[in-house]
C-alpha cells in the first residue's frame, strides 16, 4: 500500500486544457500541496498544460510512472490499464465512475480491469473514487479542487464515499485536526479497507484512523485488524436501513451488512462507532488532543447554565467530576469581585473575568492529580474579545504542557469562531456536550488489545465433534442425540440422556437415568417442531407414564429413535447459540430464555471465539443480567460454569466452520452449574443466513 | 404577563456612567432595539447619561414606570421593591444575583422581596435573571449587550438560565430564526414557566415556544398548558443527573425532578423534548419552516455518500422516502451530462450542475403530491459559489410558495456558510442528519390536543372508594380486603375473595368460592411481606388443605382476618400502579410482571387520568408488548379489558388525592379479561416519594 502514498512520479490520464476539466484539478492539487516528484500528463491530442508536456499515450511516457491516476470515461479504463501495465506501472487510482454502482458489471468493464491488473501484477484503488492524499510525501490526487490547507498531523481518513471523505477532510482542516493520509475507496474492486487499514496501522505518521464505510467486505479481517492495534479507530458505518440500501448500492456498489453484528464486532474490537457526521467530527477533534488517562473531568464555565448542561453531559457519558481541593479554590475565591458564585466542580466563574487568572485557573485544573481532562466553556463578546483571543491562543500550549486534554468550547458568534480557530492550536468545540462526548470517546478508544489464543482446559474432543458434525442428514440438520453428543464432546454439560430404539428400550434407559424423565421423538415427521406435533412428553414420573407416552409417540410419529432425558426442574432458562455471518464468520449469541425474556429480545452478540472475560461481558451486558446474579431471593447462577459453556461453544463454532448454526435452547443455569436440555445444529457453512 | 413585554415606560435601577456598568448595557439594548417608550434612569448620585437624566431615587421619578429593571446588589433589592411599590410600579425584572442560588434565603432577602410584592400587588421576574425581550414592542432589557440583530418572528424563548437563554437567542439570530418574545426566569421566585407559558400560548406573535428549564415548579400545570396548545413546545430540561444537581441549585436555585416522570409527562403532553443544545437548535430551525403534513420526504443530494447518510437518518427517524414518479425524473435524466447516476429517492445529482435545473428539480420535488418535505444537500466550492448563492437565496421563496418545508443543508466551509446564511431567508443546516431530525420533530410536534374529560361508564362508586381510603391504619396502609374492595368499587375486576374471621369461617367461605383457593393473612405481623413470613398459602385444593393452612397461619401470625381467594391459574402477569409525584401529581405505571420482566424493568408511565387511547399507548409502548398480543401460540390478552382497568385506576388516583400509592401486582391478563389478585394501597398524599 505504501507505494500509493509515496510515489516518486505520478501520471494523470484524462487531463485537458478544456475549462472545467477535472484532471486539471488533480494537477493543481499536486502543485498546491507541493508535490516534488515527477508529474506526467497524458492527452491523446498532445500539447502542453501549465508548462508540462501532454504525452499522446501512456506508451509515449519517458518512464514508467509509479502512480497513475485515471479520470477518463469508464469505457476507456480497461484499455488504459493494459497500457499502464505494459509500461510497467504498478499502482493505479481509478477515479472514473460508471461501473457496477450504475449497473452490474456494465459490459464486463470491471472484469477487464481486474484481468489487466492481474496480468501485470498491478494494484488499484477504485473505480469511482477520489484517490489519495499524503501530507508526508505531499501527494494529493483528488479531482475536486482542495481550497483549504490540509494540515499535517496524525489522523488518517479512509472513506468509501468521496463526498463524505471530503467532508471529513475539510472539516478536519477547519478544526485544526492534522491529517496523515487520506484515501477514498469507491467500489473497492481491488484495494479495500482491509488493505488500507493494515497499512495505516503500521504507518508511523498515523496516530488515529477514521473509516467511513457503506459496506464491509471481509468483516472478520477488519475486526482482527482493529483489534490488533492500540491506535484509536473511529468507524462511521452507514447504509444501515432499507431506505439507504438502494442508494448505497448505486453510489459505491455497497451491499448491506447485518448491522447488529457490525455493531457487536466493532465494539468487541475496541473501535469507536459513530452514527452521524456531526458525532464523528467531535470524536475526531477529541482524538487530536492528548488522550485522557481516566474519566475524571474538571469543568470550568463562564455560564452557570452551560455548567449545568455540561454536568448533565458528564453524567450521560459516565464521567466523574471530582471535587476541587481547597488549595485550588482559595485563590479563585479571593479573585472573585462579588461573591455571587459558589465554588465547586463544575466551576461557575460567574462575573470573574481577568485574563491572567483564567490562565492560572486552567493551568491549575490541568495540574490537579485526580483530573484526567479539563472542559472549559468560554463565552465572550465585545471588549472581552481581545483578552479572550489571547487566552484561546494560549490554551493549546497549556494543554500540551500538561499532557492532558483541554476541550475548549467557545460560546461565540460564528464569525468570532473563525477568528478564534485561526488563533488556536487545538480544536475548538461549540458546546459542552460535544466536548465531553469527544473526551469520553478518546478515553475509551483502543483499549481492547489483540485477541489472545482462546482454548479450553481439556474435555474437548474435537475429532469426535467433527465426526458428529459429519453425520448431518441431507437437509443439513443433525438429529437430537448427535446434537447433544456434540455438546458433550465440546465439554458443554448436557442433561443425562439415552437414545432408545423403541418403548421397551426407553423404559430400560429410564431405569438407569432415574425418574422423572422427558421423552422426545427423533427423526420422525416434523422433526423441528417437536412440541407442537406431540413429539415431546414432559415430566414422566414413572415407568407406566413413560411406556404409555413412548407407545403413543411411536404410533403417531414413527420416529427412528426415542430420546429419554432426565427431567430437570428449576434453573434460569438461557439461550446460547452461534450462527455464521457471511462476512464476520461465527457469531455467538447469549440471551435470556423463557417467553417473557424472548419477547423482550434481550441478547448479546460477539464474534467467536470468546475468552471467559468476553463471555463475562456478554452476560453482564444483558439487560436482565441481574436475574442471573441473585434476584428476588433466587441464588445466583454459577458464573464460571456459564462462561465456560459460552467459551466452549464459541471455540467449537470457530474450529468447525461447517457448523452453520447451533442453538441451545434452553440452557438451564443454576447455582450448581449449567445444563443443556435441547439443541439444534445445522451444518453447511456456505449457505447460512445472517445471525439476527 | 403582557405588561412585562409591552411596558409604556421602563426604569433602570443600577445604571451608572462607570465603565463596565451593566445597567448601561440595558439602556443600549433598549436603544438599539428601537424602544419608543419612556426610559427612566435611577442613580443616587444623580447626573446625566446619554442625554437622559439620572434620578436620585424612585420617588423622584416624574411618573410611575410600567416596568422596572433592577441590577443593584442583592441587599438593596428589598428596599427598592418597597420604593417601586410605593411609586405605583406593578412589574419588575430583578436581574441582580446573590439570593437563594448562593445560600438559602440570605438574610431573609427573598422573603422581604416577596412581602413587598404582595403588599403592592406587584409581579416580578427573577431574581438572578437577564430579563425580557419583545421584538413587537421593542423592549429589550438583558444586561449583556446584544451585538446581533434579533429578527422578529414566531419563536418565543423562556430560559431559566440567562446564559443558555442567550445562547439560544444568538444562535436563533444566526440561523435566521425570528423571535417573538424572550424571557430569562432565574430563581422563579414570583413569575415562573407556568405564568409565562400561559401567556405565550395566547400571544398572537408566538407560533412556537422553546423552554429551557433546570427545575419544574408545578409539573402538572406545565403539562396541562403544553397539552392545551397546538403550538409546538420544545423543552430542554437539564439538571437530570446527580452531577448537575449541586451546580443547578447554586445557579438558579433549581431543585431536581424525577426525570422519568418529566420525560413521560412531556411526551404525553406532546412537547418535543431535546437533550442537548445542538439538538435543540436543529429542532428550532425546523419549526421556523412550514410544518410538514406527513413523514414522506424527498432527498436530493449532490453527493452520493451524503445521500446514503441522509437515507440512514430518515430510517432512524422513521420517515418515508416515496419513489419519484417518471414524469419528475425524465427531465432530470435528460439533463445529466454523463449517465453515471441512477435516479431514485434519495436523488444523487452526481455531476449535474446547472442552476436553472436545480431550481426546477427542487420546485418539482416540493410540488409532488406524496412528498411532505424536501431535504436538499448542496455542496459547492470555487466557481460554483456564485450560482449556488443565487440558488440559496431563491430556496426560501420556493419553500414558502410550496407551503412545504425545505431543509437545505450546505456542505461548505464555515466562511461560505456565513455568506450563504446572509443570503438565505430560511435556516440552513450543516448536515443531512440535522435537517431530517428537525423535520421529524416539526412533523410530530403539538399533535396531542388537550386532555378531554376522562370518565368510565358506570361501575364506579366513588363514595365507597373514598370511604375505603378513609379506613387506612395509622401507618397509612389499607388492609388487603379493603384494598381489593377499593379496586372493586372502582370497577377494576378482582379475583373472587372473602375475608374470614377464623379457620372455620375461611372453610365456609371457600365452599361458596369453590376450590382451589389461596389463603392470605390480614393484619398480622409483617403485613407487607406475606410470602416470606408464611402469610400466604397457594393452591389449596380442598377443605382439609385449607383448614390445615388456616390453622397454621393463625397460630403463627395471629392475623386479625384471613383472606380466601379463588386460585387463578394462567394469564400474563402485569403490574399496574399509581404513585403521586410532588409536582406532577398522580402517575400511572403499567409493566410486565413476573421475575424476568421485572428484572428487565419494562414499564411505561403516564400522568393520570388516562383515557383508553393513552392506556393503549402505554400497553403498546412496552418492549414486551408482543407478549400481550399473542406470542408463541398464546392467545392475545383482552385489550379493552386491560385498557379499562388502566383507565379506571388512573381515574381513581386522580379523583382521590389521598391515595399516595397503589400497586396491583399481579394483575392477571388473559383472553377473557383481567383480574387483580393482590394489591397494596398507601394513603397520605403529602409525604409520598417520587414514583420511580
Amino acid at each position: 500500500m505504501k507505494q500509493f502514498f509515496y510515489p516518486g512520479s505520478v501520471v494523470i490520464l484524462g487531463v485537458s486544457p478544456r475549462p472545467g476539466n477535472m484532471g486539471r484539478n488533480i494537477l493543481k492539487n499536486l502543485q498546491n500541496m507541493g508535490y516534488a516528484g515527477e508529474i506526467y500528463l497524458v492527452n491523446p491530442k498532445g500539447g502542453e498544460l501549465d508548462g508540462l508536456p501532454m504525452h499522446p499515450s501512456v506508451a509515449d511516457l519517458p518512464a514508467a510512472p509509479e502512480l497513475a491516476v485515471i479520470l477518463t470515461p469508464a469505457s476507456t479504463v480497461p484499455g488504459l490499464m493494459e497500457d499502464l501495465g505494459a509500461k510497467g506501472c504498478k499502482r493505479v487510482v481509478i477515479e472514473s465512475g460508471g461501473f457496477s454502482e450504475l449497473e452490474s458489471d456494465r459490459g464486463g468493464l470491471e472484469q477487464r480491469i481486474v484481468a489487466a491488473a492481474d496480468k501485470y501484477g498491478m494494484r488499484f484503488i477504485g473505480p469511482n473514487c477520489i484517490g489519495v492524499i499524503c501530507t508526508d510525501s505531499k501527494v494529493s490526487v483528488p479531482f475536486p479542487l482542495l481550497n483549504r490547507l490540509i494540515l499535517p498531523g496524525g489522523l488518517s481518513i479512509m472513506a468509501q464515499s468521496g463526498g463524505i471523505g471530503l467532508t471529513y477532510l475539510h472539516a478536519s482542516a477547519e478544526a485544526k485536526v492534522g491529517i496523515a493520509k487520506f484515501c477514498s475507496m469507491g467500489n473497492k474492486l481491488n484495494v479495500n479497507e482491509r488493505d488500507l487499514l493494515g497499512y495505516l496501522i503500521e504507518d508511523p505518521q498515523t496516530t488515529a484512523i477514521l473509516l467511513y464505510l457503506e459496506s464491509i467486505v471481509d468483516g472478520r479481517a477488519l475486526y482482527d485488524l482493529i483489534r490488533s492495534t492500540n491506535k484509536p479507530v473511529v468507524v462511521h458505518k452507514s447504509n444501515i436501513g432499507e431506505l439507504s440500501h438502494a442508494i448505497a448500492s448505486s453510489h459505491t456498489a455497497a451491499l448491506a451488512n447485518d448491522d447488529a453484528i457490525v455493531d457487536a464486532a466493532l465494539k468487541q474490537a475496541g473501535a469507536i462507532r459513530v452514527n452521524t457526521v456531526h458525532e464523528c467530527l467531535q470524536v475526531v477533534k477529541g482524538l487530536s488532543l492528548p488522550r485522557p488517562k481516566g474519566r475524571r473531568l474538571a469543568i470550568i464555565s463562564r455560564s452557570g447554565g452551560h455548567a449545568v448542561v455540561a454536568a448533565d453531559a458528564a453524567y450521560r457519558h459516565n464521567m466523574e467530576l471530582p471535587p476541587f481541593p481547597p488549595q485550588y479554590l482559595t485563590p479563585i475565591q479571593e479573585a472573585t469581585r462579588a461573591s455571587v458564585i459558589k465554588l465547586q466542580n463544575p466551576l461557575d466563574l460567574g462575573d470573574l473575568f481577568k485574563f491572567e487568572i483564567y490562565v492560572d485557573i486552567l493551568k491549575g485544573a490541568l495540574e490537579l492529580e485526580d483530573v484526567d481532562g479539563v472542559v472549559m466553556l468560554h463565552g465572550y463578546r465585545g471588549p472581552e474579545a481581545e483578552p479572550s483571543r489571547k487566552f484561546v491562543a494560549k490554551a493549546g500550549e497549556l494543554c500540551r504542557e500538561a499532557g492532558k486534554p483541554l476541550a475548549l468550547a467557545l460560546l461565540v458568534d460564528p464569525e468570532e469562531m473563525l477568528v478564534a480557530s485561526e488563533l488556536s492550536t487545538i480544536p475548538l468545540f461549540t458546546f459542552a456536550e460535544e466536548a465531553i462526548a469527544a473526551l469520553s470517546a478518546s478515553e475509551a478508544a483502543g483499549k481492547v488489545g489483540p485477541a489472545g489464543e482462546v482454548s479450553c482446559a481439556g474435555g474437548y474432543d474435537i475429532k469426535m465433534c467433527k465426526q458428529l458434525v459429519g453425520s448431518a442428514g441431507p437437509d443439513g440438520w443433525l438429529e437430537l442425540p448427535e446434537s447433544l453428543h456434540l455438546l458433550n464432546a465440546a465439554g458443554i454439560p448436557v442433561a443425562p440422556f439415552v437414545a432408545a430404539l423403541d418403548p421397551d428400550d426407553a423404559v430400560h434407559a429410564a431405569s438407569t437415568l432415574g425418574y422423572p424423565v422427558v421423552l422426545k421423538a427423533v427423526g420422525g415427521d416434523d422433526l423441528l417442531h417437536k412440541t407442537e406435533s406431540g413429539g415431546v412428553a414432559l415430566g414422566l414420573a414413572d415407568e407406566d407414564q413413560l411406556r404409555e407416552a413412548a407407545e403413543k409417540m411411536t404410533a403417531k410419529l414413527k420416529p427412528s429413535r426415542l430420546l429419554v432425558m432426565n427431567h430437570i426442574a428449576g434453573g434460569q432458562e438461557l439461550i446460547l447459540g452461534v450462527k455464521r455471518d457471511p462476512g464476520f464468520g461465527p457469531v455467538v449469541l447469549l440471551g435470556l430464555g423463557g417467553t417473557a425474556a424472548e419477547a423482550l429480545g434481550d441478547v448479546s452478540l460477539r464474534l467467536a471465539p470468546v475468552d471467559d472475560q468476553e463471555a463475562g461481558q456478554m452476560m453482564d451486558q444483558l439487560k436482565g443480567a441481574r436475574l442471573l446474579k441473585g434476584f428476588r431471593g433466587k441464588p445466583p447462577v454459577n458464573r464460571p460454569a456459564l462462561l465456560e459453556a459460552v467459551m466452549r461453544l464459541s471455540i467449537l463454532a470457530h474450529d468447525i466452520p461447517a457448523i452453520a448454526e447451533l442453538d441451545i435452547n434452553p440452557l438451564l443455569a443454576g447455582p450448581g452449574g449449567v445444563l443443556a436440555v435441547d439443541a439444534r445444529v445445522r451444518v453447511g457453512g456456505e449457505d447460512s443466513e445472517p445471525a439476527c
